[in-house]
């Protein structure tokens, strides 16, 4: 399982995802679900992944086979805005599934897979897109900040409760973070290190990306900060009196 | 959707379900999903139920019509211990998919369901069942004390945070609240009334349910509480100094 989460900020975007892979039960590895593509001062695009693992490769590897192809319909370096660019990655992962999708569902197997796109054309506005596994996409906006895909659910009260366009990256670096560790803590299948990227508006260069590990100090104080907070506030409600 | 929960508590057993039922986006309506059995003095029965109503429906209906049953196979009210009665129910939801599912299927429906069991009989102890679409089942122990059924995971971290077998019926009612809360808050086709039920070990009667509707003050005061407690405890991480 996979959780990627991207938040769409007016000072920039922060994105982040874990890096488990499991194909079966004894075969868990560490892929990087984070692919950066970068002309520095021109424009900047960040891709993460969810699902199928073979379709989520295939995808990534036509894109960067594209990526000199002088058509604005095959390459993103080439695609004249972000939504553009949305739609090329939603045509090769069309075109992925309509190669490996019946085969894979002949073996019971499911092809389907997801991605969050984010990037800066130079003097063209940020955006965040969510593609589904039929191509299709939709885009965060200011009144919905965050997008995420893979294990979602777990990770999405802390998201709900804290996000907001207008926030600082800091704080939403935190809040990303905090929606990781509860995911972690569900689903074992989530897990570091988590690749984090943070993103200045504007800066057209990707200069801050960190990867977060088990043992990160960060991650531990975080961890166990905000989970006695949960305990003292979950202590601060008063117990029901109608309760025996 | 729905949303049930029960956990197993040295003291007794806690339950709550709630009461939002979706067949469609247009079809919204409250059933309620807790459905009790109680012999006074000899034994009492709770079993609430998720997914395909008409399923759910019937299995209920079949339980029901066999109390009298004199055959300890097929009458809740003479089955020998919870396990047994656990059985009777899981049997009732195959007779219910092998007579409705291809049917359903065909419609592009999907006819599962699950059932959470709670009781306990005279003398014998008290016990947590839950029963998957295929009939079989698992049982809630002192170091997994809480199942869930229908829209589990936006409310399973704060479980997993605060859920003890030897803690209070009290304490074990406002956790199982405010995994409602956060669960309402993150999927709004889960809704009140919550139907909360507790139980008390060796009482054999059921004689302490309430009904919280969605202006009950106590909820409206735990979200407040509680809802200010996370976001403090989140104030409380610093924020990541490697952030720019």
């Amino acid at each position: 399982m996979t959780y990627c989460v991207g938040a769409l900020l007016d000072d920039g975007i922060v994105l982040a995802s874990d890096s488990r892979t499991n194909a079966g039960v004894d075969y868990i590895s560490t892929f990087c679900k984070m692919v950066m593509f970068e002309v520095p001062g021109e424009r900047v695009l960040v891709l993460m992944s969810a699902g199928n693992l073979a379709t989520t490769q295939s995808v990534v590897a036509l894109i960067g086979e594209r990526l000199d192809d002088e058509s604005d319909d095959f390459s993103i370096y080439n695609a004249a805005s972000m939504f553009n660019a949305a739609e090329i990655v939603g045509n090769a992962l069309r075109e992925v599934i309509a190669r490996d999708g019946e085969h894979v569902r002949a073996n019971k197997g499911d092809p389907s897979a997801s991605f969050i796109l984010a990037g800066q054309i130079k003097g063209r506005p940020l955006r965040l897109f969510q593609i589904y596994s039929a191509g299709n996409f939709i885009e965060a906006t200011p009144e919905t900040p965050f997008l995420q895909i893979g294990e979602t659910k777990y990770g999405k009260p802390i998201l709900d409760r804290t996000v907001q366009h207008d926030m600082s990256l800091k704080r939403a670096a935190k809040s990303v973070l905090v929606s990781f560790d509860s995911t972690m803590r569900s689903n074992l299948s989530v897990g570091p290190p988590i690749d984090m990227l943070i993103y200045r508006k504007d800066s057209l260069a990707l200069d801050n990306h960190v990867q977060i590990g088990e043992n990160d100090p960060y991650l531990l104080d975080l961890r166990k900060r905000y989970g006695d907070g949960i305990v003292a506030a979950f202590d601060a409600v008063p117990e029901p009196d109608w309760a025996p």
